[in-house]
């Protein structure tokens, strides 16, 4: 007996539930965004926090790239297997910590603790990117290409998908590795990642 | 080869990414109201709050209105291209910010903080108007209007967007201008903007 | 020129948006839940909160009818037009509103300000089950009936929802009433209500 | 005279809200994870913050789990009625409650109040499974079996979810009752069960 056709309906919930995932972890970026106290001078109290709104700004960039990304890669996808959906599951967890290391490099960026959150940091966005290369090497390995993904191998999209995934977890290898010099550094690199990414695909490829 | 007709599918998750962050943000204005501790007179500690509740009930209707206002919108829009992506991109940072200007304006309305708590908001409100108009140009420019929209230029819809879109921009900038004045003005511009843009299209034309 | 059929695309993202509020309004009564500190007698913190509990079971079970109604309202509705826009967007305000007054409910149950968060608790309560008859009269009303709703007057769901919905305001205005008499009461009478509307719809009829 | 078809709606709707609820409920586990204070030493703060990261684990996992198993189910189920409704609310309200336990344990994991952290932690999965159960039996129940489920009950995967809830419930039992022993048991066994669930379900069956 024939089960009704799930082929979009799985791709379906899955898109549906990690739209919601980054939808809520995207929103819940402005809860770092403290007000301060009806007592304090607010013009100097909101420039003091020039670290919460940088690392808003970055985190918000990132994640919605990411959305765009995820987007992107799931118009490739043809139907949904154990693998992908453990592999969603590994970049949504790391996905849903991004606000956290976020909280974490705002409070810290001026203070002895700043190389260490810098660290965290950078180490979810790499994170990020080792699962959406973990996913995209599960779709597009020999074995499974045909019956998971819509397009062949010698595609446009899929041979930009390869290429910008590739440079893309070396980047944030790099962005890792010099986090370790200065966390101001490693938050500049990580907005010029997500202005990097957000460029029309063709200057990527 | 052709990937499978994106049309639908494209709007589709850009529609349901956005509404999830127009739903959490509404939702999130409500942990602005904050419970007065059991040991305090509640009738005084609640009529003390009004401002939180005036803030709260502006912003959600800012909110709602836009969420209709994207609604009214994304239904002209036949195609998404990577600059649709990216206004709407930044129409949403604005959007997920307008919480955290609520809770600046709804602590500092009554403090000397007040003035530049109102300019924050009225700013955000403002930014957020300019994204729909940077989205809107974007979709109606020559160049891309037939395969971006469903209707021709001269269909009212479009005619009436348009205008609501280009009045509104200029109201918005009175307003920031004028929430230099007195921030409770400010509160009452934004209100009296939203009920404006609630009004049924006809009279907005 | 015809725009694309909204018919389906209207409903669908008012339905999805509603959703979100509901589906989050739900969540967020979650927070209400303290962690009592790790110091602490956790058996005895944890009898201690009880109206904690016992409020945040009676605003789950309210929210989900909510939801519920909500869902067999709008299987009846063909076409959204702005009046239902704004009574649906009047709703979704009192019930963003609910963990807010949850928490006051659960913060106040036994204390001087008991009573008045009860109010305010019936009151909110009360404002829902008066949007959802508004939204219905809209709805209904001989004007708009035929090109609004999918089912003509006479059919069973209509007037189903018709007597329901009659019902559920003269109860709720009693339970808004009761509650000046004892908050425990309040707490019941509303428990008591969500029961009864999470009957089969038979019953109700 | 006849409703549109409302199969596709009713699971639609049904599916959207749990999505929306099981999304945010992942997504809030994320403000557990406190940041330290800037004046702290952040290396040895965040170490001494394990428990909290363990329990962050386990958590996401078994709640991704379940929208996995909720996801699977569904596309099982051919029409929604009152029972499924009842059914998925009471699992909604006890998944909504995870977070809380979650919390609850990562406070109090190394402290008196560990052991009875953990019974209400082992409680909740064992209500989640619980509700699995019940939700299962109303659907494969002979009576509603033919026009609540799209397989009849010899299909595979009928046979695979009935051998696999059978088997959950046994052993989110035993966990529970061992989660009396020791709480960072009680930690290890939900984390080792939920790793046994994400399993392929062809090792399940």
């Amino acid at each position: 007996m024939k089960l009704p056709s799930s082929r979009e309906k799985d791709t379906g919930r899955v898109e549906a539930f990690s739209d919601g995932v980054y939808a809520i972890a995207i929103t819940l970026l402005v809860l770092d965004l403290k007000v301060p106290p009806s007592s304090a001078d607010l013009a100097a109290a909101l420039r003091a926090q020039w670290p919460v709104y940088a690392a808003f700004l970055t985190s918000f960039l990132v994640l919605g790239i990411m959305w765009l990304n995820h987007h992107r890669l799931f118009k490739l996808i043809r139907q949904v297997d154990h693998g992908v959906l453990i592999w969603n599951g590994l970049l949504l967890l790391f996905t849903v910590a991004v606000p956290f290391g976020t909280s974490l490099l705002s409070e810290h960026l001026q203070h002895p603790g700043g190389r260490l959150a810098a660290e965290v940091y950078s180490g979810l966005m790499l994170a990020c990117a080792a699962c959406y290369n973990g996913l995209w090497r599960h779709l597009a390995s020999a074995r499974r290409r045909e019956h998971l993904l819509v397009a062949t191998c010698g595609h446009p999209e899929v041979v930009a998908i390869h290429r910008a995934y590739h440079i893309g977890l070396i980047l944030y290898a790099a962005a890792f590795t010099l986090s370790f010099v200065s966390p101001v550094l490693a938050l500049v690199i990580q907005f010029g990642l997500a202005i990097f990414f957000a460029l029309p695909p063709a200057r990527n490829a």
